[in-house]
């Protein structure tokens, strides 16, 4: 799993079926490079969050047919800027 | 899932049966490294488009038979380059 | 896999279910990148382990519904920081 | 999926079971990077080709117990050396 | 696949149990990054190696319980130090 920060949200009109119902986020990582990640805990922007790849990321999107490479899985309690990027 | 821009289609006449009813795209990130996704959506050049990969990239094709590790899942309404590249 | 070394534990109040019963350890590697894994074996900060990735780190974690992509699956005896940046 | 050229044919005598039947490419990508694919096509030294990673590289060999992360699917009919560097 | 190179065994006496009855090497790539692999052909340091991945590297390791994410699949027959890094 990777910690990143959410971005913002991101609105996509033509999407593919299964992910219709689910929320999607822009997130960064410590370097700013940006990942599209579906929301499964509802976080906000700024939030530190944890993101799970590969198959697990249909598991934690609740249901495996899900399209989604990228979930966050957690929002961290305690975790700076600091922490991150050192 | 990332953020991509279409380039241009991709004909390959010596391919993979799975593959051959579908749409191929060339993709470039933004550092400009190309990609080949499957079109799911219906996408053109200049388009920026999320794709899915790992096992999601054949789900998301719409039948888990096809031999695709990365799909294109839909289209973002507003994305500009600034907002990619920063 | 991947040679690893612990650095803290990590919270997250907000998690999802499957994830809730395991303990998450940073993890980094020898660059310094940090990752999140579940901890199958139980270690503690300083050590070195291994990492196991894919849809073994869910196999790793005791439970294929366990929501991984990183699992901590070995303590290694012998390894020093010189061995593991040259 | 990745835009690859075949660089050569790769032997080797100790190889487990479930590869034995089929053809090993030496491939690169357009940094220079090499690695290893199974051919499902045919294809020669110095064709530009399509890579398929993840688990469809196993269905793309034609057989899902074949044991190989990266499977030439298909070679590109119109590619120069200009567009894969630029 | 990668090519590899194997640089030497690893032991761990805190493993999981899935992985207790196979041995583990340290391979690097053309870099020097190192990686551990478990050895399903039977190779000593200083082979040059092919190294499977993904869900492949299960399969490849006998067992698809087994939880490796990188499995050496065979030894290469002819290849140098000056291949491998140009």
């Amino acid at each position: 799993m990777e910690i990143m920060r959410v971005v913002r949200d991101l609105v996509t009109t033509q999407r593919h079926a299964l992910l219709a119902a689910k929320s999607l986020r822009v997130v960064e990582d410590y370097q700013g490079n940006l990942s599209v990640a579906l929301d499964a805990v509802g976080c906000k922007p700024g939030d530190f969050v944890i993101t799970i790849g590969i198959s697990a990321a249909r598991l934690a999107a609740g249901d495996p047919r899900i399209t989604t490479d990228m979930t966050i899985g957690g929002i961290i309690d305690e975790w700076s800027e600091q922490e991150w990027r050192s």
